[in-house]
This record gives structure tokens, C-alpha cells and sequence, in this order.
């Protein structure tokens, strides 16, 4: 199976994680040799979270997992696309279906989207 | 102006770059803070090379600037999307329209898109 430039990343490769139907960018994250093979393997998106320093199935707390739909690699091989369906209809911890739910407009950050979820009902201790 | 967390990701933030139009993924580059606000001022992508460790306007030398017609930013602060006008139709320095010209198939990466340009006639010595 051919793989990625993980070594050039210390490790790491970065993920834009797309909507497969929109087109709508969802969230960035970083994957490691063993997420990249978790994810082919199973066919839903695995992380590494770098605050937690642990290996990461997107969803595995809210249930909201990414079934990956297609795979595309870039020039350097040093970065993929996730096309993926997302459960749930959210992406984003705060409660967005897209981490980038702000726009930079006139000098500041506004928020453009509306939430889909409550992350206090979700994410409960 | 608000600003990015430049500071977490060793004075960089990666920036995923769309086509404004299609929506497609073009390539995924670095900025620091001089590319953030030279970016904003201009309304012409710049980007921070990790190779060359320099400042860089997007289309210096190809001529296919990148006309930034919308800025989205994550929820952490430290990703944005460039949505953009490509200049050229080609971001790829192998010269595809998008840098993500493959996709994993059973286990290889296949180019899956036609090349818009001839590199060797663009970056002429």
C-alpha cells in the first residue's frame, strides 16, 4: 500500500476534511502512520490529537463519526482530503457543522453559520 | 485587526485554499503573520515557503496569483480557508488545477485529472 511523507512532518500529516456533498470544508486535523492506516482499514476518519497525544476516532464521544467517501493525495504527498459524509451533521466541537463557521470580514471575526447541536448536551461529564 | 494563533504552530497557520467557484481544494500552504497581513492588504494570496524559508506571492513567477475573495477561519484560530480565484486555472506547480490531482485507489495513489499547463514552459530557467 503506498503511504504518505509522515516523515517530513515530524510524524505528522495534516487532513482537510471536506464535505462530500458540498464541498464545504469542514475541520483540519493530523493524522500519523497509524490513523492514516485505521482510517483505509475501516473507512471512517481516525486522528491524532496533538493536545491529547493520543490516537483519535472522530466521533468515538458524540457518535458523530466521518465515513470517508474518497481519498486525495497532493503533490508531495505530505497532505490529504478526507471526503467524507459526517453524522451527526457536525464536524466542529462548538456545535457547527464546520469548524470554520467564522468569516474575516472588515478586521474582525464574525460568526456566519448557525449552531446544530448544544456541545453542553453532548459532550456531558 | 483580530489575528490568528500564530504563535501555537511555531509562528505558522496552515491555510487551505478553494476554489471560490467549484469549491474544490486547490493546495494547502503555510502563512505567518507578515503573509496573513500582506494578504489582507492586498487582496493577492501570500504564503510563507518552509522550503525556501521566504515570504512568497502565490503567482510570482507563474503569473497564477491567487485573487482572495473570501477568508474563513476555525474555530481554534489556527487554520483559515482562502477561498479564492486562481488566476491561470492551475495551482499546482506540476501543473494541475489543484494540487490534489490523485486519489487513493485499493492501495495506490492514481492521477485522476488532466494537467492544465506544461511546468518545463512556465518555470523556464
Amino acid at each position: 500500500m503506498e503511504s504518505l511523507q509522515f516523515d517530513k512532518g515530524n510524524g505528522l500529516v495534516p487532513a482537510i476534511v471536506q464535505d462530500y456533498e458540498s464541498g464545504d470544508i469542514l475541520m483540519l486535523a493530523y493524522i500519523n502512520r497509524e490513523a492514516w492506516e485505521k482510517t483505509v482499514a475501516t473507512g471512517k476518519a481516525h486522528y491524532w490529537s496533538r493536545s491529547r497525544n493520543t490516537l483519535w476516532l472522530k466521533g468515538e464521544t458524540s457518535g458523530h463519526v466521518q465515513i470517508v467517501k474518497e481519498i486525495l493525495v497532493d503533490c508531495d504527498e505530505d497532505t490529504v482530503v478526507f471526503k467524507v459524509e459526517q453524522i451527526g451533521g457536525a464536524a466542529c466541537h462548538k456545535g457547527f457543522r464546520s469548524c470554520f463557521f467564522r468569516r474575516f470580514d472588515k478586521g474582525v471575526f464574525k460568526v456566519k453559520d448557525e449552531p446544530v447541536f448544544d456541545p453542553g448536551e453532548v459532550y456531558k461529564k
